[in-house]
């Protein structure tokens, strides 16, 4: 009989075989909530492909230890704030019921002071790592090959950094998508790139263009300032050099974007930049007998699925039950993800939920709309079941991400600030009614799933192409060794300019001289 | 039995079912020599796929016809030059005694004649084809999915323009990259992506970035004067609209453009930009049974591969002397590709050919170094087997696709007009002897290797996906309804500088208002 090591190694050369073919070791620099949720698909198949997958958790997370899949370690260190007195600063500020009665520009100012706020938070976060000697010496033994980190929380590139590992980044976007444009060199154009917040297009008529460029000069300025202010100067006190956060993030090897160009406007990018946006999605599973048979009982005018999603937990009374006498008025029976008091309008045909399986009732047959908050998570897998939608969305990306799908014909926004029960109403006869709106969220069905390879197995090639080669030297563009000015070509065009004006001084300078001398000659000869 | 209209109908459906499963009509409008080497790789897959290709080739054409794979149908057309007539045109400037001895301004300068002299011919041959009813009224008959186009020769776009076909474009790039920037909307900042023809690197100095923006500069004041001056209105007056070439290149959905990362600098691209670098390329064949035994004569030595390309015939006796002496001189055995005359100073070590199987000799264990003049098919024929490279570029993209290797460290380059047989054996003897080359000729392998989808596979993938979803338009970006000074926001800065002015001045005059009033309140106070 076979001992039992030989089984375990005969099992471990089976998965490695059935894997990658090579097994590495991944450290995981996490953000919490929707994020983690992304990042923990890629961290299942990672493992499943044999890599040993370590992720960094602070003990005030939110939801990253509950959710943990089985085949990945955590390394947990301690933080000195409690997960409560985090919870009340990020859900105070940007609840539902603050954030949407804001202006774009009062929003992002919100935005803004919430980062500056729990900026000096972050910073007590990434202290407690980098100055935990036990925990870094225990990630140095490692010999860890990889460090895969969501950017929205600054850490993970120092972390990296000072154990000499090189990173592949997984995000959404950063604020005014800065972090991409300065630090990772992606180029932007104002004319046809609509900035994060805005919510526009990407073809935009003139003063949107203007209102545009204004929100880039805005973000370019107030986020640099940001930045420099606090996390430059944590940076180069840890690394013992002069350094920026923003070239330590330049280091990123690939940039892994959670978005695709089915949600995407197209718009110019670099090579190390991989659009794997829905690789969370995946097709529907049954549903528990219950909801099946509520979902069942709506023949032949289907369900509407309706959540806004992790973040916010409950609405004011009157808007609770505005939405339910909107509801109440479909043939369509509702499915409605909410954790508040149930309201006194609720319709006969929608059921409260603390949970649903958002996917999976996406995917059912029956599903003719989805009302959504505009998460991208939510959003793609709309696209991957072809569900037209409603967006209601309320901050940071979401505004913008709903712009995305009315521009491609997909949803409808209602404001969920001023909206009447009339406008929910309306705004969903239109996404099950007019057919346009089903067949464009088919559209966009067609092309996420038409793609040479699926935007899981990308991401994950991507980071293995890191941990074979070491790097990803080859996609990096040389713009990182450039100033500002030089990225520009503003010091060859001052250069040019000076040549040119010198030379036509020069020539001015000589043509005067000549005529004067002539001119003197031709008097004397004249006097002569 | 079973009928024979049976069998072919079950062939058929054979395969279709392991190709890709809808058979549809493909139109190819492709360019000659070398380009059309490349082309055929992806018609001969496109066939094997199922899809029935059909060739526009004029009688002119010098390779086309004699190359052609089987599977492929040719629509020939006659046009009123013969194939000498044009040969003698392409080669009497072209030659390698006449660009070489040009600095590279003489060299575009050159290059843009020889473009403006055969642009005429083109036209010519443009006529024959879109003035012809009766190929015409064939071709629109025939209800084609898609026209694949190698731009180098324009009419492909009219051709589909006029059928009302999406169309997709294969090539390396065009004259100083102007098709790609302004009909494609590819940004190319002059700072870090270098013009084509200038030889220069990503990471330049600065008065490199001074080149580089002055060619930038001469690209598109000249070209862009020689695009309207002939095929603008030609164009217009075809489709009966005021139009132009590259309003209507523009409309191609995808450019599979025949590079990647392992040869190109990383550069910002769009998403209907693909780099299908080296599709061509494939494991080596065994040599024929006389080219094997000299091969394996050169024991641990090892042989060098030498070709010029089909474009190049012989050299001026001297020239070939010059070249012969130094590689009489190394322990390789070499293989020649040369038609001329037999040098006198041929060494016992090298042997001439007509023709060599280069693929397959670089693909030989023994090779140890590629002497080329530096055109992409052969460079990539060298990276997919890891073989350093002796470049002697002459015209064209030679100098820069020369430059590109020597940037990755895995080629040297000599002048071929100055060189004396010492540089040449030189050059030879440091990619053999000095293990780097070698060594960055396999990272780059190691590169072209790896990647997610082989770049044959990515190309026809995409083909088919504009016949699948009748062209690629969510690839499309906005950027193409702008205007020049809109896409790089001149309008809107100059709207928000004249605002800022009127700002000024306004408070300015408010100020001087005051003064003066409150100035003269005051003076009338003291009086009073």
């Amino acid at each position: 009989m076979m001992s039992k090591k030989w089984v375990s190694a005969i099992l471990l050369l089976q998965l490695c075989y059935t894997g990658c073919g090579f097994c590495e070791k991944v450290l995981v620099w996490p953000c919490d909530m929707s994020h983690w949720l992304n990042l923990k698909v890629i961290l299942e198949k990672l493992t499943e492909r044999g890599h040993e997958v370590t992720v960094l958790v602070s003990s005030q997370n939110f939801i990253i230890d509950n959710s943990k899949p089985s085949t990945v370690n955590f390394e947990t260190f301690s933080v000195p704030q409690d997960k409560e007195t985090a919870e009340n600063k990020i859900f105070l500020d940007l609840s539902v019921n603050v954030m949407p009665t804001l202006s774009p520009w009062q929003a992002a100012k919100k935005l803004q002071d919430f980062f500056l706020q729990i900026s000096a938070d972050l910073k007590l976060v990434c202290e407690s790592v980098v100055y935990n000697q036990t925990i870094m010496k225990k990630l140095q033994d490692t010999n860890y090959n990889v460090v895969v980190i969501d950017p929205v929380m600054p850490c993970g590139e120092l972390i990296a950094e000072i154990l000499g590992i090189p990173f592949v980044y997984t995000l959404r976007l950063s604020l005014g998508s800065t972090m991409e444009k300065y630090c990772g060199q992606l180029p932007s154009p104002p004319s046809y790139v609509p900035v994060v917040m805005t919510g526009l297009p990407d073809k935009m008529t003139f003063l949107q263009r203007v209102k545009n460029l204004m929100f880039t000069i805005f973000f370019d300025f107030w986020l640099q300032q940001y930045d420099s202010q606090l996390w430059d100067q944590f940076y180069s006190e840890v690394l013992g050099r002069p350094t920026t956060l923003c070239e330590t993030m330049g280091k990123a090897e690939i940039w892994l974007i959670r978005t695709y160009w089915d949600f995407e406007f197209p718009r110019p990018y670099l090579p190390n930049f991989e659009f794997v946006g829905g690789l969370h999605c995946k097709p529907a599973k049954p549903l528990p007998k219950e909801m099946e048979e509520f979902v069942q009982s709506s023949g032949e005018d289907g369900i509407v699925v309706f959540s806004l999603g992790s973040m916010v937990k409950n609405l004011t009374e009157e808007k609770a039950n505005c939405i339910a006498s909107a509801l109440a008025q479909i043939p369509q029976k509702v499915l409605w993800r909410y954790k508040g008091k149930k309201p006194a309008m609720l319709g006969a045909n929608t059921r409260l939920y603390d949970w649903i399986p958002q996917n999976d009732l996406l995917g059912h047959p029956k599903a003719k709309a989805f009302i959504t908050h505009g998460g991208t998570n939510g959003i793609y897998e709309a696209i991957y079941h072809g569900v037209p939608m409603v967006g209601v969305p309320m901050f940071a990306d979401q505004p913008d991400n709903i712009a995305h799908m009315k521009a491609k014909g997909a949803a409808v926004e209602v404001n969920i600030n001023t909206m009447t029960s009339a406008d929910l109403l309306n705004a969903l006869r239109t996404v099950i009614n007019d057919p346009s709106y089903k067949e464009n969220a088919m559209r966009l069905k067609r092309i996420h799933h038409d793609q040479p390879v699926k935007p899981l197995d990308r991401a994950v090639f991507w980071i293995e192409f890191v941990m074979r080669h070491k790097g990803a030297k080859h996609l990096r563009p040389a713009a990182h060794n450039l100033t500002w000015y030089q990225y520009h070509s503003l010091d060859v065009i001052g250069f040019l300019l000076a040549c040119a004006a010198t030379a036509v001084f020069l020539v001015t300078k000589c043509c005067l001289f000549s005529c004067r001398k002539f001119g003197k000659t031709g008097k004397k000869k004249k006097r002569e």
